[in-house]
């Protein structure tokens, strides 16, 4: 499925990259930050995932003549840029957080250092990737922590927004904890078990329930699972079950899987079937159910209305991060460097506080305590050093009289390298690695800042360093106009 | 950019598909209505797109071997339908409305008749392909009006669900009334005319903001578009905009074409560089915008505000469709043929009346005054005859009483042969034909079916005579419980 995306890009990043181009500015170096300032949902934290789609993308960075040809069509570029574009590739170097990796608002996910084009040129598709992804994975986490050990599958094939969508949201939900998805390309790309059943089509295309039950069982041995809802749940579904399961799954030695439920009232149907099936030794028999459920109604199901359910089918509300469908990732250059290779810091200024970037190119340093709990991020200016057997003080960036001083501390160093002179230098684990990676990540993190609803707020505090060089270069720029 | 996304689908088709094939039901044929039950953003219509991605995918369905082996690995499929799958390809017959029609809830908009089999493996991409373009072409008819005859342009890709959203997003936005996009794959793939000019990280890369716009001016002569707010629009922004007309521009007779201002007051600094602007006879530069613009806020700044804005750069908020990022397409049972060719109606029932299917094969008809305005859309069952010389009854199919007799009325047949057995029969137009398609067809609609919030509603009356069978058969249904 390798596909030609390098002109998926906003026009600007060529247009600018011929510009420096022509301003014989090629070989000019910057740092760009990748970070978002708002975490969706209100939620604690985010899930971090993409990195290994973007490392495919940049790994096959290329222009292809018809790229080209068409470039030139558009009468903007310059002749040398065009002829400069056929051989462009990715030679830059890039640290990154590992994927999987639970991140948070106003830190640096993703540094790349490279040359003002391939800096450029990288950012649109980089945006897209770690954002849809990282917004999907970070949904998906809520939802797993609600069903509290019951499992999530993921259902939203139909109401994703476009193909890719699809896959790659059923990547991003796998990571952050969904036991599986509908999608069958997702397990042929990834591996992720694929699950499904039937429609109400299906049911309906027999002369009636029970004809369409008995057919199912007898085409399908092994997989007897059997969606309970067409006509009525109650009335008709379970009656025609405790039927077929008398007179055919026991004289066959067969076993009926699981019932799903779409419609109605979750908690008490599941409760209904779930003493049904039991009063015929169905014991075994798992519950699925579907229609439009999300973190808040599965938490509702599960902690208050005591519903029988095993296994929760999430679609829409999954697939597009309904309620907050956007993650507002943003690329930012932070420092450029000079003729001597000095690296000057950047900083953009804005109205609001909050949005003005830090400047310079930087270290994430995550701490922990004793018991492996993290405490806090630490933004640093990349040569900073942390001696963890000092005392350390952190101070809030928007209330620096706030502080707090730790001390017998373990630190860990977010920003590892991804490429080096555009050679892929971390190796890419495959997806079953990556979720239990996430699920061990998941321990060190208090419940505090993980619940779904006014979640505390985990601290990214800017080293005393980095804070003084922000808010001096704010004042060189507030002084200047 | 061929993809085989054959296997994109729920695996529940799949599995039903097996089943079928197994029961010897693999002939047996039948009606699937593909349409949606609620109108998005509390509009009051939708505009139709996806049918040439769709046409595409149908004319390149086919089973791969490596599909094949990857399906047998799951070892849940029979031998014989696995090789049935080799040779798989649609044969069915489509009906549906052109692209670009304007749409509306509980019609059908596409009619599927073909193999059960066939029916079931196309309903997944089928929904993707159809959900999402309908959903984003909706959206951005909602923004294309609200800011009324000036232009906007889509600048999601970055904000985009993934690489498809941001390509199949910009063609949609597209056929409803934008005037071009950011993304350059998408003027490739579809020759919509990408903009764009540089972001903030280009003006830093210069020592100051004048070296920045004059550099660009250099190397761009034809295409100066220069954004003002990287450090302060007025303060900075502006004046070194008309340095830079004074000292480079005018002397080398160059024009600014447009500044755009991507932050701050956009009511107030638009006001403020227009006046800049025409004072120093540049009145022909045009003032772009962005910055999180929706529908509300555009007609905001252009109805209460003043705005002096003259192209609009809409981004995440359109390429999600962020306030609602579901169009909730569904694509159900509505008809099985028996032995004989008779067309069995079939219907599923809801707790829920407006969620009950409409029964059996049918037709929409579009009901015109002699002005061409529309009055209804009426769904027939498709034996059904409309003598447009004679009165017709209009009613209200959740209100019945409620009724309107119609005469001297015009119809038009609303779903019309994409596929017949297999065949593709419609001439697959190009978006510009589709743009202005879409133009035309809106001119049909009253203003107040098209007002962004509380707008009149349009009806969907269904006949006498379908009205009449679904009720007999949900009257047998509930006999039969």
């Amino acid at each position: 499925m390798k596909r030609n995306l390098i002109l998926l890009t906003d026009l600007y990043e060529l247009t600018m990259a011929n510009t420096y181009f022509n301003l014989g500015m090629k070989d000019k170096m910057a740092y760009f930050d990748y970070f978002f300032r708002k975490i969706p949902n209100q939620g604690g934290y985010c899930v971090f995932a993409g990195i290994e789609q973007l490392v495919d993308i940049i790994k096959n960075f290329k222009f292809e003549q018809d790229d080209i040809d068409f470039l030139e069509s558009k009468k903007i570029f310059s002749k040398e840029f065009l002829e400069y574009l056929k051989t462009f590739k990715f030679t830059g170097t890039i640290y990154a957080f590992n994927e999987g990796d639970i991140v948070f608002n106003n830190e640096p996910l993703l540094v790349v250092y490279a040359n003002l084009i391939e800096c450029q040129i990288l950012e649109t598709i980089l945006l897209i990737t770690l954002n849809f992804q990282t917004l999907i994975a970070t949904k998906a986490s809520r939802i797993v922590l609600a069903a509290k050990n019951r499992k999530i599958v993921e259902f939203g094939s139909r109401r994703a927004q476009s193909y890719d969508a699809s896959i790659y949201g059923a990547r991003a939900a796998y990571i952050a904890g969904c036991y599986g998805t509908s999608n069958v390309l997702a397990e042929k790309m990834f591996g992720i078990k694929s699950f499904g059943t039937m429609a109400h089509s299906y049911i309906e295309s027999f002369e009636n329930e029970y004809d369409a039950f008995l057919n199912w069982a007898k085409s399908n041995k092994d997989n007897i699972h059997l969606l309970i809802d067409t006509y009525d749940t109650l009335k008709s579904g379970m009656k025609n079950i405790i039927k077929l399961n008398k007179e055919y799954l026991i004289p066959n030695n067969l076993k009926l899987k699981s019932v799903r439920i779409d419609s109605g009232d979750l908690a008490y149907l599941s409760q209904k079937v779930r003493n049904i099936l039991n009063k015929n030794k169905l014991n075994d028999t798992k519950i699925v159910v579907s229609n439009s459920l999300d973190e808040y109604l599965i938490k509702d199901l599960v902690e208050m209305q005591k519903a029988k359910i095993d296994i929760f089918g999430v679609g829409e509300r999954l697939i597009t991060s309904k309620q907050e469908p956007i993650l507002g990732g943003v690329y930012k250059l932070v420092a450029i460097e000079d003729e001597n290779k000095n690296i000057i810091p950047k900083i953009k200024l804005s109205e609001n506080i909050i949005k003005i970037t830090n400047p310079g190119f930087k270290q994430v340093y995550r701490l922990y305590d004793k018991k492996n709990m993290a405490i806090a991020d630490l933004v640093t200016l990349n040569e900073e050093i942390i001696d963890v057997n000092k005392e350390y003080r952190l101070f809030d960036p928007e209330y620096p009289h706030k502080e707090k001083i730790v001390k017998n501390f373990k630190i860990e160093k977010m920003l590892k390298p991804l490429f080096e002179n555009g050679k892929l230098v971390r190796v890419i684990k495959n997806i079953e690695y990556i979720k239990n990676y996430h699920q061990e990540k998941l321990l060190n993190f208090w419940d505090e800042i993980k619940r779904l609803e006014m979640p505390s707020k985990y601290f990214v505090d800017l080293s005393q360093k980095l804070y003084d060089l922000k808010h001096k270069m704010i004042k060189e720029i507030k002084e200047n106009e």
